[in-house]
């Protein structure tokens, strides 16, 4: 098999020239096979309050020009262990939340099916769900890390059970999630009703919220996280909530009181060692964001998320 | 009868305090009837590209305290010929756009029931037809004025028959137009096919584009539309877009080459003496505003419409 | 006595939608008797640097539309255990400082004649000393915990005597606050003088500065503010610019080196337990702020002092 | 008599480098004698919406650096047939209108009295008044052409007589104007009564509205204009916001339906000839400027003055 | 030869989705030929103001999604009637402004050689130096019509011969362009010198100056442009600061007083029937830009320009 | 020697108005001698992503208003205890790299020479390396504190040697800086290669990276500082971009997770004590800053230099 396939070269190409896709990497259709599909998922019909993270991955795509290939802390070459590469975007129905998601896991399974691991970039906190499911018909129910101001396991809204408030509640009913291992981090701000508290701990949920953060430091909760995550497939969802509005302003359902982008670089540098499957970043809705801080900070989320597959790629 | 009750007094309350209400107007439970509401529609699921005018109905509010209550073109104080009176928004369900629909379509039927004429401020376009249906129901097959730099006289788009761009084919379709008194004003840019403009005309719609506009000016394009009106029942909807993307940038699918705000009024001044019986002014999406530029222009277009109906109120 | 009237159902009416007060709450006129009285208090004239805080009631009602009725970190519902309604604002007098400092404070008294307490939406820092005067009309003298960049302890400012920058030291003249229990937190930044400190200390106030907030962290930082409080009627007085830049960039006068949200809100926990009488949150200056960051903190440090009543009040 | 000092030379610093006066012009200590004396006024206690003209003249100087020394159109280099100087900022009292007024006007005159005109950059409205009456203490009752959307002809707004809606009224009255010779150009937008525009014209002002523009173009208003004001000594106040919130979206009470940047270019031109002994450009608040483009436009404007007295000053 | 590749199909890709091509068309590796060949060239170092079009290339992509196939007044499909491609970016040294323009050169001819006609999205107007070489070594000395609004006919600046300010002279010096059919379009603003005008004429330009504009309308522009220009081969560079700041804001020396996006439009719509071998649209700087309003504008320009080619393509 | 001239007094000149200089300071031309010289660098052509720091020193002053003369912390009058002059902008050309060093370097020595020690205003990081040649031609090689997000010890950048990205390793091959002494603060974010790292410890540089911050706190990194520094000649180099994008949005290069405002200026207030020779703050672009943010943090970093300096003056 070949070496993987770089990004563009920037002694070549000058980072703010080049092709637009992550990172500068090559696309799908220039590669044999992909071991880290990055794939965009526009699709924000089932946001609550701000709209706009239909255009996440364009800003994502846009602010990850910046990135290198080589990450020092982490001692890895997240690019040349693996072949990771642009796949495009999943064409999602903007007016049919059910289609889209279903359009959604096919692109997924597919993707999986390949025998890539799935990096999404959202797109609203819905498509988590079928990206849940396509990475739960690989590998068995995953344990789930979900970085979030939010639960996001309402039951509905509005007389809908699939949006981007609900989809972790549905992913516990769908059997896809391994209920012995989900963990909420960052979450805060005020709720609907103390019973939102009590049913998220029924579905098997724990909670790191941000004063736990500023209590204990990265550190101290990446013990909590690993220890609950252990050694099974593990899924990473990251809303870009859960970062400080300061941090993230462009986004859907801002809260204060968050994360620093530092903090959430330390805690997933943490996850280094588990067996991470499939991730999503979401929530980013460019429209209210500021030079682009809410998109750069994504996408270097992102490169943590495939630094890590990375180092797992080579055990 | 009691007189109308107007605005606070902005020599007792400076205009950036008081009432959040249009134009500081009493809200329709401190009035006994109302002869014009105003009401917001917070719905945008209909949009195909940039989302976010749920919020253009808090923004237009805001916008409109800069009004002050006497027109001096027209001679006309428009909120003491007639009560006008903020109703508030139309709760709509943002995951199903049908039962939006339905509900836009009561809270206008209730309104027109009880004797108001409906300035209804978006959300996106979609909204358009549930308001022409309860226009309808009351004046029969309405004129339409509807300026916008799109016919909106699409079929589907993604399977679904009822968008931002599909209000005035449905429209027709439904007998609640009268086809001999369609005109578009202010169409420009690139279509998917030409056909689009083929089946607009067997519609029954006339197209003004903001070419014409260049040539004739307000004045010009006046006597056209005019013409097409007469003395017929009229709605007039208002796509923000109309307005160049300089004058109104906070919009869902801005076009280069449009109208100023100037023309726009004068245009708009010359339907006094039409039979106006309902209108809309949409797509107005203020994370993309800039000094609230495209929120002010909206509220003078708002408050030029109420102008004239508050003409034919007094003959 | 019938239970309180809580905000707008949010599974009825989306939170994009509905009444524009602050957390869609009720407004005065709504409900039978009030607890706690959010009231706008839109003055900026006493303003040294940037205006703009005229508008800042206006943004702080925008960004709590996000506010959700229950706290879990205190589990309380303070929309539920206390009656809050939102009073509108206090029409001031822009061209005069004297004469809107009688209107704050006779809008301060009649609230507090009727029972209630009040929280107040700045507006400048000027708005501090009238509500402090009403709040010692019924209380007697208070204890102030002052979050701020500033001491807001000057004796004049050209010529003027009664400015956003000395509502402190007139307050200490006026002998409404209980000197033994003044306290500063967050102070930062240059100074006029070395003499400033020393006045400030004379007149009795404690200082907390950043780098203490730094070293200590928000429980080390309580249990000195605790210590001085004591059982005594308290007034909280928040300046937004108390938070660093990136937190609050819509502000008078911005001061890098501050507190981050998650800190500030930390802080504020720990006031349960105090008798909080009467509070603000100033400063506020909205054409500066971008994505509605500072007005969300803002927002959120609202909520924290609302609910921290509401616990008061259970008591 | 030495050469008039021109700005730096754009062809040994570059324009975003060298002095930051108004164009990189001389400032006054630099020079013996000045002709025309550039000034800011950053006062802005004046204003009933928007505050922020406080930092009007800031903006306008950086905007000012785009400028080049030759006037094409009028085939005039300003900055060489006299000496252009920037004289600074005059240091108002921000918490005290009458006192500013009196050190508004007090600088006026010792520029008047050095043989200077004066080009003052706003600051609010409210600064007109102290200069025309410096004006006329030297040249007698003045031609006034006044550019603006508002008639700032008002009585009185909450008791105050002296404020940013008041100045020409006041002029009037002090008998500091030529009531022959007072236009209002750009006049639009909702009135707070009819009789406004009866006492106006009792005042003695003329009238020509943005729909005059819009129909008789830049050519026939300037014939009104000229005829009107003869050869009087003309004082030439232009509010920014006579412009469209398009062209100019940083002001304090902007109005849509405005005059372009063109327009307004192309009517100034037409003063060429006249007698202009002062003039202002006022109402800049930068708080609401996007990518310069209203300081940009207003520093235009404030060439195209300085420009004109060039002309008439070699004649 | 098979039928042109055309954009992505926006029923089944919503047009916020899909390549980041220009309007959704296919790259240069997916057709077999190109006919018109849409180019980046992200290079700003020969900017003496406000830097930043090196990002024009991605924001004119990003805007131009919201392009459609068929344009209307022309009657044409101008991805239909000729194989359009993205061919990407030119990769520039940042820091070599000579090693730049050479490597643009290259690329053009390269682009030439296989047939194409070039399109090219800027960049600063320095690369309209290489492309017009590169035009003429094809089609021999061209015609050029300039919308700017600055002459780019100076010698040098900081001694540099090969900057923004310099393409045409170099131009004429190559004796690459006819020197009996260039035109600018749109010229205003001050001068370094009158000079400059004179020695403009000498290189044989001729002027239509934006008051000129005011005065005749698009018709009587373009009247006067297709004289000048006759049946000769055709370049045509357009220089995004023709337009008023107000369309335009995100350019690296903006002028007020500037064309409408109409009025370009519909100045480009009168070339049609000329021999349009090249062009470019330049100076797009999208860190200045609101709403993208800059980008659209930009991106409707290059429209017109490729549907004028498609029209002689079909010829 | 006469006292000191310190800024222009804030009790008579409000801050948004008087002197555009550093802190309303002198200029160079008010005062006798200098002890401490800020000058500007408006120089970005070695930028290598977003362009636009050559508008930093205006931002950086703009910024500076709000400065005051007192430092409570340090407890030291930075103005009084040493003559600090706003020396205006260094000439650079802006299309030579090699000239502007030179130019640089000729206006750091005259400073050098007249007694002053320089505080530059950037500009980007390219203009440390002549004004590190120009403090060790004074005090012989300097140490070194550099906080940067990035190491700045590359070797050429398409073909350049001389850019933002290199003037530390130039520093260390003209043997101008004391490898013994070298310090990166703040460093984070992926690199080109791992063998960046191996080439910039050849160099002498140590690294303390922003999770060292995260876990010792600001006062465990200054001991490291200064155990490094020791009391040899200091060369303080502080990029804007080692504060987090949330604190320094407008920035050439920014990474996420840097440090915030507070953790850099206690950092700073560590390095009192040593021997502060000359410093630099870089890579201010104002064209992404909001409210002012990132030139707010700037110009208090610069006042925290300026005052270490002073403190060393009076020792």
């Amino acid at each position: 098999m070949s070496e993987p396939l770089g990004p563009v070269d920037a002694a070549q190409v000058p980072r703010f020239a080049g092709p637009p896709t992550f990172a500068r990497l090559p696309r799908r259709d220039q590669v044999e096979a992909v071991d880290v599909a990055i794939v965009g998922v526009p699709f924000d019909s089932g946001v609550t309050y701000r709209p706009g993270a239909r255009f996440g991955p364009s800003a994502l795509r846009a602010a990850s020009r910046l990135l290198r290939p080589y990450h020092p802390p982490l001692d890895v070459w997240p690019f040349a262990v693996q072949q990771v590469a642009d796949c495009g975007d999943v064409a999602c129905n903007p007016f049919d939340i059910g289609e889209a998601i279903a359009q959604i896991e096919a692109a997924a399974d597919e993707l999986h099916g390949a025998g890539a691991r799935v990096m999404a970039l959202g797109g609203d906190h819905t498509i988590a769900l079928p990206l849940l499911r396509s990475a739960a018909k690989k590998h068995g129910p995953v344990a789930l890390v979900h970085f979030d101001a939010h639960l996001d396991t309402w039951d509905a809204y509005f007389g809908a059970r699939y949006t981007h408030g609900t989809p972790f509640r549905r992913a516990v009913e769908e059997g896809i999630v391994d209920t012995d291992r989900l963990t909420h981090v960052g979450i805060r701000g005020p709720l609907y009703a103390a019973e939102d508290l009590a049913e998220d701990a029924r579905l098997g949920f724990g909670i790191i919220n941000t004063m736990d953060v500023q209590e204990l430091g990265p550190r101290g909760i990446t013990d909590r996280i690993v220890e609950r995550v252990g050694d099974a497939p593990l899924y990473v969802s990251v809303d870009i909530d859960v970062l400080d509005p300061a941090y993230a302003p462009a986004t859907g359902t801002p809260e204060a009181g968050g994360l620093s982008s530092r903090e959430l670089l330390a805690i997933l540098r943490g996850l280094v060692g588990r067996r991470l499957v499939a991730a999503d970043l979401v929530e980013v809705a460019p429209a209210y964001d500021h030079a682009e801080i809410t998109a750069i900070a994504g996408a270097h989320v992102i490169y943590e998320l495939v630094s890590t597959m990375g180092l797992e790629g080579t055990v």
